[in-house]
């Protein structure tokens, strides 16, 4: 059943529901645009079914089908809607119609494989509901689709009543379903429940099944691992596990697992590599903050952070990593914290080997700010300007002198920037508008800095992220502030502290700006600059 | 073997390893008091075990173990450690003397379960290693203590080599030890391989198991449940899942799915519902973000947003809800947001009822500000607001005429802002200072209109958050601001959005005003202040 050492293993077929079930999450919203995005990259990381929409139930929609109609070159594109309303034939219901409408070649239609759900929530005899669920596949396989029946509830319905749930199935396999999909809706069940009901329904039909599993219990990906064990050959998830009250599967957890640990085929080999990338990308899409504790493609997923781990995997990498972070496109890391010590710090920064004092006073530096809320985990180039400081090795490209930011609104509302820095024996004060008080601080500091430096003319601000850290003072709570800036291919990240967020934004740019130039390798410049840096 | 129907159900003791394995997670840290803080919380909601520390890696650990003693009215404290080192006897082993000199009653020593660990990490004697095992058990029992063995690689070292990890289970319970955790160290191991390696132990010892599980494959849950199938009795975990890269098996979800699900007996009955306010308050302590999502505790666990399951929910919350959220003390939510409409509307506020016109334009000034980026999800005093404004029923309790702030960093650093306001009449300026620019605007918004209406005196700011929503564009991206505030009893959440993050305060700030003052039923001052509300 597992493939393991079989010339050609099953093939398990990954059907995303981001589109669809993902945005019915708490605090996601796509745009048209942004699931365009999302399809393509569905597309590109060999996705095979992409559920775009419910046409129905949200016009929106349509216009997503259109738009991305004949770009996709390996997924088929599915749209979403359900079985028939009461009383009403097939070919007359507008939910049904809406659906052929995409243009789609697939349609998934969801039906209550649950007798307290059909009589209940749709207030229909169970009976006659089992006519309409057969009428319904049959309707749109006369218009050509291929059809996904997710049969909801089904393991909730099966636990009830197992016959009424079978027949559920059996009625969309009498319709010509492709597929049925049982679904624990309500993301409740036992994985040892899902394989003895999905083992039932396999035993029962022909029809391939697949499994589309939420995570209300924490068993999503256990739950789909284990209705694969029965018989199952299609996963419904959805990226990062977005979707409602606890999410969906999470298929980028599922996909490695099912490939590397289960030895079966799924999504395209080659593109598993780009999963960790992938992942991040459609969170930036979704504009949700990547979880960094993620199996697999999590930020943290192969980070270590305890001496002895750390020193262990320095060893042997499978001491303490359950697969080689490359499979999935992701990097080890080892952290700097109170917690590891000298063993990592001399890992990171060979220069220390000999210099025990001077590391002494870094651990203890590193110490004394990270208990002032900074987070060295995240912000590389601070951590190396400061063993540069400690080493005495840091250089004084120019002097602070002050900065200002007014801030008006309301009547006339403005933002305006000054800072006055000396570089060698000369003043500079320079003035920046913005949209809000930080853009214009390091609008001012670069306009100030950048005419004696011209490198700092290439960096650029790619990220910004605040971060409070004792929500119970409010307003007056301590604030860090992690800024990511791009230097041609290099990403610097840095971070600032203070209560005052102008301040932590400053300590940040500043940072940005000082490894900016200590990595090119800028020579400090003593006296007036040079008249050629204007240019 | 699950209990059900049983008399009196087979107990799972629950050992909790936040304060130790937990605190090896990437961006967790935790002084002292926060130790102590948690590990009476701990206490309180019935923990059998906590592990308080790591006392020869972390002297720190030692200063908890003083402070905590003779606290705990229900857990029994435990100090972690190592067998001992190569070459050592037991009674000499600095390791295991310093997990007596906590005065903890019991001990909990990891020892590697794996051939390969033995051999290529510690470089012992695979065999000659097992007599390190017993000696190490049998000088911590001797001393009196419960002594807990944690098998590391276990499940691992069984997969490759059942023989030798069985031979280390059998060595720490020849030494004496009362519980054997079986570890999934690495975190990669499947359900079924976890179940069956746990039924193996089960056949070969006497000595009661423990399962030790991480996150690496997203399976942490399942397997601590497949264990317990399998024999276990014991589940080692962390609250919200805390831990070293995907964490550890989050006993917050296990601990409901043990109760209710398997029927078995696990922590104090009693305290089950108090388990999301005791989640949400240790992620506090830990200073972590909570995760919306997590099972059963997370504020999303029970959010309905679809307007099919909104509407179903309200019909029969069994239809999408896998259990009661008051068995954990959590809350059902309904959404209100661009997929819900109508109906959700409807339900949150009754006074819409008749007025199809009103709720109509309602809609769209939602859609319009979700667009925008406003998160009415988290801010129901600003959807309130906006509903009051549609009905043309807003009190302008007072007309802002500017607000200005001016921030100074280096030399002669300082905050201040000033807040012109025109309450009936009379216009009023007021300035304060500030630790930083929100805290200055605040400071002088409150003391503006705190003159005229004193209900505002009882508003406390409680806690503040700032998200980039769109990080791509750095400093300039638009920023959202979610203020919480605390009225006696009543929690105010408001929003504000836009790329100046001192607007986007403004906004939240004002809306919490206005909303503080709509729901004391506070009148609207038309003419000069009483100058009783200067008192």
């Amino acid at each position: 059943m597992t493939g393991n050492g079989s010339a050609t293993p099953r093939r398990i077929m990954l059907y995303d529901t981001t589109l669809r079930d993902g945005t019915q999450g708490a605090n996601i919203s796509l745009t048209v645009d942004d699931k365009v995005q999302i399809a393509l990259l569905l597309d590109d990381i060999g996705v095979d079914y992409i559920e775009g929409g419910w046409p129905l139930s949200n016009p929106k929609d349509l216009a997503f089908f259109q738009a991305v109609r004949g770009r996709l070159r390996h997924a088929r594109l599915a749209a979403f809607g359900s079985t028939a309303r009461r009383g009403r034939p097939a070919e007359a219901d507008a939910n049904l119609r809406a659906i052929l409408e995409t243009g789609a070649p697939v349609a998934c239609i969801f039906g209550k494989a649950s007798r307290f759900q059909a009589e209940r929530i749709l207030g229909q005899d169970p009976e006659a509901y089992l006519g309409v669920v057969e009428s319904s596949v049959r309707f749109l396989k006369r218009a050509g689709l291929e059809v996904v029946f997710d049969a909801e509830h089904y393991f909730d319905g099966f636990k009830a009543d197992p016959g009424y749930a079978l027949d559920v199935v059996r009625a969309a396999e009498a319709g010509g379903a492709d597929w049925v999909a049982l679904c624990d809706t309500n993301g409740g069940s036992l994985p040892e429940e899902v394989e003895a009901a999905t083992r039932a329904a396999a035993a029962a039909v022909q029809v391939r099944l697949g499994i589309h599993a939420h995570n209300d219990g924490g068993l999503a990906v256990a739950n789909s691992l284990a209705a694969l064990r029965a018989g199952a050959d299609m996963v419904q998830g959805t990226v990062n596990g977005y979707g409602e009250r606890c999410g969906n599967a999470n298929w980028v957890t599922i996909w490695p697992t099912v490939v590397a640990k289960l030895g079966l085929a799924m999504g395209r080999p080659e593109a598993l590599s780009r999963l960790t990338t992938f992942s991040r990308t459609v969170a930036e899409i979704a504009n949700m903050a990547p979880n960094p504790s993620d199996p697999y493609v999590g930020e943290n997923a192969f980070t270590h952070k305890a001496g002895v781990h750390a020193s262990a995997v320095r060893k042997q990498p499978e001491a303490y990593e359950h697969i080689d972070p490359g499979l999935v496109g992701n990097d080890r890391r080892i952290l700097v914290s109170e917690l590891a010590g000298r063993s990592n710090l001399l890992a990171r920064f060979p220069e220390l080997a000999e210099r025990a004092d001077e590391t002494a006073r870094l651990v203890e530096a590193i110490k004394e700010r990270e208990h002032r809320g900074f987070q060295f985990d995240a912000a590389e180039a601070s951590v190396a300007l400061l063993v540069r400081e400690v080493l005495g090795e840091r250089l004084e490209y120019y002097r602070p002198l002050h900065y200002h930011v007014w801030v008006s609104g309301v009547q006339a509302p403005g933002v305006e920037a000054t800072v006055r820095v000396q570089v060698g024996d000369q003043e500079v004060l320079e003035a920046a508008l913005g949209d809000g008080p930080v853009h214009a601080l390091d609008g001012a500091l670069r306009k100030a800095l950048g005419r004696f430096y011209p490198a700092l003319h290439e960096l650029r601000l790619t990220d910004y992220k605040v971060r409070v850290l004792d929500g119970r003072e409010g307003t007056a709570a301590t604030v860090r502030v992690l800024v990511s800036s791009r230097l041609r291919d290099r990403t610097i990240r840095t971070v600032g502290v203070s209560p005052n967020i102008l301040e932590a934004s400053w300590q940040a740019l500043r940072d940005a700006v000082d490894y900016a130039l200590h990595v090119t390798g800028t020579p400090v410049l003593g006296k007036a600059p040079a008249e050629a840096a204007r240019s």
